[in-house]
Formats: structure tokens, sequence, C-alpha cells
């Protein structure tokens, strides 16, 4: 999604002419493409597929609108596999009335529907706390410490991105609780004044977040997967992709 | 700051017509009409005062600015306690630089130079935790949590805003905790999506947040004081002022 004006297909053929050794999927843009062609692409690539990118969404109104969410995160699981990663990260939806810890509960229900089936497929699901500036939209799930109770409960894991946790004076705390749990870890920056809630994220350096300590951090809760790029912006998108590649190689390099 | 299309002056006389019994006053609109006169106005209104916004503001990069910041809330409760309000709201401001941990810091040393003063003075402080999106540029205390730690180390309150806290999974454990120091209680909604971070603040009931819930946890935890409508919105601000002021009565009782 850092690449928004590539396909999938470009972005496989980016990462490789930019040295950028792996690549996390979303499955809109797989949508676009095709699972099969996409799946084909990426195994004859080289490249590492850290995560597939999003199941969630679990609250919903009524009971066979929860189980179409179920089956759409099964669905994802199935597609994680084909693609040869073991990680499928969930944003976990907004609540679809006021009741919002009603809908804490839908999400927590609804992974522990899907746990079987991820376990058969071997994907590992990682609960994505969101910036509780998308609670009202994205996510009830707000709070890296909220994500680690939950996550424990069912026996998951986590994904940290520091656009959504940055703020929180607990996050390094919660870092180091959730050791072992740890499926991912996303970088980029929070500009000053935000441009846009959604494509407004900053290219790593641009903004006020200490991305090195937090990376830090992370390593020495002992995770050593890969670190991913992850930034909505429009003026990024606006950059010809390889421009874009170059500059996010270059700033990965002096912050992450 | 719910009528900004009017003077502070202009805002007395909107709430003695609307039967609203007080209000709570900003410095930058106390400027333009001058202190002493608007001290005047409200105290021959047979209007309660509840509160001055805004103290706070602490972190700075050089202590020499540090020390203004610290005699610009000294004038904040002089201003206080003239306009008969013994309770002055603290947001507590952005870091100067990327190191938010240090600017917590600054934070509670501000507040610690100053509440002898208010002590003094008979002004009580309320550190109000702001939505953690305003992290960045207005304040680094972001959690109930975060603040009633604050408040509880240097014997000072907490000033509740729905529109800040609601996202958060331990509000009402935190509400429960600071049983005792909740010196205000500010209603509006979330809309989602949410039109504009800053100027896009809800009337209440257009929006998400659960009010009611959240003003009967207050009042278990033994708050008994005013609860002000603080609403930040250009539509509103484009209403004639006493077409919102009716809107506004309407909704507060219907929804808090």
């Amino acid at each position: 999604m850092t690449t928004d004006q590539w396909s999938s297909l470009e972005a496989i053929e980016g990462c490789l002419r930019h040295g950028v050794p792996g690549i996390a999927f979303w499955r809109h843009k797989i949508a676009e493409v095709g699972l099969a062609e996409t799946a084909r692409m990426v195994r004859g690539s080289g490249l590492t597929v850290s995560s597939l990118c999003r199941g969630g969404m679990f609250p919903a109104a009524t009971k066979p609108e929860r189980e179409t969410r179920i089956d759409d995160n099964k669905r994802a699981i199935d597609e994680a596999a084909e693609l040869g990663t073991d990680v499928l990260v969930l944003v976990c939806g907004p609540a679809p009335d006021k009741d919002i810890d009603g809908a804490r509960k839908m999400v927590e229900d609804g992974i522990a529907a899907v746990k079987e089936h991820a376990d058969v497929r071997g994907v590992k699901l990682g609960i994505e706390p969101l910036h509780p500036m998308f609670a009202g939209d994205r996510s009830v799930i707000v709070s890296l410490a909220q994500a680690n109770g939950m996550a424990e409960r069912l026996g998951v894991g986590v994904v940290i991105d520091v656009y959504h946790v940055w703020w929180d004076p607990d996050v390094y705390a919660q870092i180091e609780r959730a050791r072992g749990r740890i499926l991912g870890f996303h970088v980029n920056d929070w500009i000053v004044p935000l441009p846009d809630m959604l494509k407004g994220r900053g290219m790593m350096g641009d903004g006020v977040i200490e991305i090195r300590r937090l990376r830090e951090a992370v390593d020495r809760a002992g995770y050593t997967g890969p670190i991913e790029v992850e930034i909505f912006n429009q003026k990024l998108y606006d950059m010809p992709g390889d421009d874009l590649m170059k500059l996010m190689v270059e700033r990965f390099e002096a912050t992450s």
C-alpha cells in the first residue's frame, strides 16, 4: 500500500529493482490482478511475503452479518497460505452502533471462531491495534495493551505499527509484554500537523515518531522478523513509483 | 468556544437568554474584551463560571522558554481567580522535539512549579488528557490513566472530556480512580467519519460517544460539578448563535 500507484505485480518488480527483500500484500490490490497470478509471481521472485493485510472487521449488527465476516476471514487465511506467508494482519473493525465494548466482544468472538482454521492452514493471526482516532470507523482495538490482552486470551499474536502506538505512555512496557507474540512491525511517521488522518502518514524522518527507539524495543522483545514500511500518503502516491522506492530505502536505512 | 461566533460578553448574554446556568471562558476570547470587563459582566450576571481554559503548554526547548510558560500559567491562575472560578483547565502542550517522554517530565515539572501559586489564589488545576491524535501538536498527556497518575503525584485534579477519552478501553476504571479529583466534565460527540480533527467535533447526539454512560460513570465517581458543552465545529460557528444555543440545550437534555 506504500506504492499504491503500482499494482501488486509492479510492486514485486519494484522491490526486486530496489533491493527490498520482502513484500506485504493487501487483499484489494491482489484482487485487481488475481490471487493465483500474484502467488505465482511472488513465489518465483525470491521475495519473502511478510504478511497479508487484512482480515478482521468482525463487528456487525446481526449474527448472519457476523458469520459473513467470519467466512471472509477464513478466505483471507486461505489467501495468506496460498501467497506463502504465515501472517494475516487483523484490522478488527468498528462498532455497528454506539456500543464499543459490545463490538470488542464481537472481535474476540470473531477471532476465536477463525483460530482453528488458521492453525490448520499454518497462518498466524496478528491483532493490529489502530490509533484511537480510528476507533469510530476502523478498529475498536486501539492500544497495544488491549491487543496484548486479547492475544493472550486467544493464543494469537499482535502487529505493531509505530503510527498507531507512538503516543502511548505505556508502549514500551507493552512491547516487552508482547514478547513471543510480535508478528509484524510497521514503520512510517507522524507529520505535525497531520495532513490527513488516513492518507497523511509520513515517510520515516518527516515526523516526530521515535522510530529507532521503538524498533530497538521490538528487537529487545525478541522480534527478528521483517520490518514493513506502511505509508498511506497521497503525495507519495503522486510520485513515480521508483522515486518513492528510492526515497523509502534511504529513509528506512537512516531511521529504522 | 462552543459559540465562537460570539464574544465572551455575547456568550454571557446568550446563556442568560437560554437558561444556561454557567459558562466556561477561554483566555483568548477574554483578551478580546478585556479581563476586568468580562469579570465585571459575569459577576453581575448570576452565572457560575465553571472554569477558565487554558493553562498548560509547559514543554519548550530551553529553560528560559519553560520559565516563560510557567509565568504565563501563573497569570492564568490570577485570571481564573479574578473571574470567580476555582478551576483552571490545563492543556499540557506538545514536545518541542521528538522526545515525548522528556516533554511529559517538563509538564510534570511545570505543574509542580505553579501549584503553590494556585493554592494561594484558591484555584484548582485540572489536567485534561487530550485525544492521542493531538499528541504531536497539543498535549503529550493523552489518557486519563496518565493524567490520573500525574494528578495523584502532584495533588491536583483532572478534567474529563468525552471527545478525548471515549475510545479508551480503560476509561470507566480510570473515571472511578479519579474519584475526588474530577474538576470538570465536557460533553460533545465524535462524528463518523470525523469531518476535521480540530473543528469537526460533533453536537451531542450526532456521533457515536456513549455520553450518558460516561456521565453516569462520572456521577458514580462522586462528581457533582457543572457539565460543560465544549464543541469546536465550523458548521456550528456558521449558525446564528441563538439557533446554536437552542439546539445545544435540546441535545444536552436528550443525551447528557
